[in-house]
């Protein structure tokens, strides 16, 4: 039996829903991007996304099809595909590999959206070729995903790779978990923006200079585009918050470099895609604080797919648990 | 064929050495404990292998041993069994695994220390019947190992686990490693009797009171077992120190559930072992910083094969990489 030529692949967030056909070289063909319908509850999103497969499948091309893979900004369960919790949807215990295996006839493998981005990294971008890599995606929060050995860990209860909430200061400020100085407290957008107030708040005078060249309106207004924008206009306090930023990105990534001594770290995620020059900051700073050992022969990459991270992604992982090719 | 009856364990240290001849159910039966020779050299010591070699295998059990494994503190080269860098031994480049196959006739299998504790628990101790597990090893330094999917972490150049080097303070003072704020400057039996050396330096009242109760003779003899002692006998600012290593233990063994996910954390070490209340303050605590989702069904327990786990984990290092059953 030859393998399918195609794979669905959905990146499903709380506020659009990108369904793509996928070829087996992780290339996107056919592709919508439609709002989603979260306020109106789970059976309408599913009714969405049944809707675009039949524009996106015809029969022949249905025929031909492996399955669907969905990355979903939320908790899954493993075994069954149902999301226990998906905030930005508002979703809670629905069973969306059941209803969407009933409706479409076909298999559907789900999990969440970073470890679907970590899998297209893998399999397709900037991560091929390698057996142990560490994804690192900073965008409003900061997510991770680990490759080991050549398997993507999942862990217990299939939630490995929260980096965001490793600790970084013991001493540190509150994060929206409810643990005190995550990583996440110091490079994630929401908490880079927070910085920027604060920094603003302790000296006003160059925090209204920082508002009138970045455009911010008002200080609520800001946020870490802002902070990085200032940075290259030569904004004094947001070149302090910046470093700061740098700081916690090597500190926190050389820290997983010593626990997981990856090959490869794959960078990620809005902030990175809109300055990249972060890549080189971490590949310069991570090596400082790491065991030689630990970072003998480590490479810092930008990640690839940008925008086709969540569709390739999400097709990806379906490909590898569906074939129980590379994931158990 | 059937599986050969037993296994040779070697734990090789920088002042003892420790051989065992151990069967299928990790159960140590013939056993040689000797100084290691380390300052004549590596011949040296293989010498002495060798002889003790020929003291545990009489030619019938030899013929029914599958192999010897070696856990050494150091470094080694996976593919080639090469001890890289061995400080305790002051070995470098020594090409151990080729030297004792060239002289036993018998397979060998050579692994980290750390790494050989944690397949040894995983196997035959507090980890059986665990496919994700995080050895925390509190001993002089802070030592760890990763089991995940069912499968031990070993990392790109077979350094994963190192967690005494992830980042726990981003303003935290210098390790012995080169880093600072790592997790061993607050855990690691010599950050503790730093610690309290320091807190001495501060009150030295209460230092002087400190001193009295544990016996030790002075500040520069102070160790981690005297700070846990004087905490135990009322002291006030040992009780001080051993809470910040509480604080410490809780926050950094968070960060790793919420990034690795395990479903069992297994405490062992010196420290650990002379202070086995630790587990609970660490199976109380931890819950307390890390995400809900990460530690739904985690258990913290107590490493149970105490002084045999080097010779028991070096063992079962050697079953599984010769058998190759599990590791790869």
């Amino acid at each position: 039996m030859t393998t399918p030529s195609w794979t669905i692949g959905i990146d499903l967030g709380g506020t659009k829903m990108d369904v793509g056909l996928v070829d087996h070289k992780g290339k996107v063909h056919n592709r919508s991007l439609v709002p989603t319908k979260a306020k109106q509850g789970p059976k309408a999103v599913v009714d969405d996304i049944i809707t675009i497969l039949k524009e996106l499948l015809p029969e022949n091309i249905k025929k031909d099809t492996l399955g669907i893979g969905i990355g979903i900004a939320g908790q899954i369960e493993k075994k069954t595909g149902v999301v226990k919790f998906a905030p930005n949807l508002g979703w809670v215990d629905f069973p969306l590999q059941e209803e969407l295996m009933r409706q479409t006839r076909m298999p559907v493998a789900i999990t969440n959206d970073v470890r679907a981005a970590t899998i297209g990294e893998w399999q397709y971008g900037a991560g091929t070729g390698c057996n142990d890599l560490l994804c690192v995606f900073v965008g409003t929060g900061l997510g991770g995903g680990i490759v080991s050995g050549g398997r993507l860990l999942d862990g217990n209860s299939n939630t490995a790779g929260e980096i965001g909430h490793m600790v970084l200061d013991i001493h540190g400020a509150k994060c929206t978990c409810g643990n005190y100085g995550c990583f996440e407290t110091f490079a994630g957008g929401w908490a880079i923006a927070r910085r920027m107030k604060e920094a603003i708040a302790v000296d006003p005078t160059q925090g209204k200079l920082f508002l009138e060249m970045t455009g911010a309106k008002t200080v609520e207004d800001v946020t870490a585009k802002h902070v990085f924008d200032g940075d290259h206009k030569g904004s004094i306090i947001a070149k302090k918050v910046v470093q700061e930023v740098h700081e916690a990105l090597i500190a926190g990534i050389a820290g997983l470099v010593n626990v997981l001594n990856p090959q490869r770290v794959i960078m990620g995620g809005g902030i990175v895609q809109r300055n990249p020059d972060l890549v080189e900051v971490i590949r310069n700073g991570v090596p400082t604080r790491t065991l030689k050992t630990a970072s003998a022969g480590l490479e810092v990459v930008q990640a690839q797919l940008q925008g086709d991270a969540g569709v390739v992604g999400a097709a990806a992982f379906a490909m590898h648990t569906l074939e129980k090719k590379v994931l158990s």
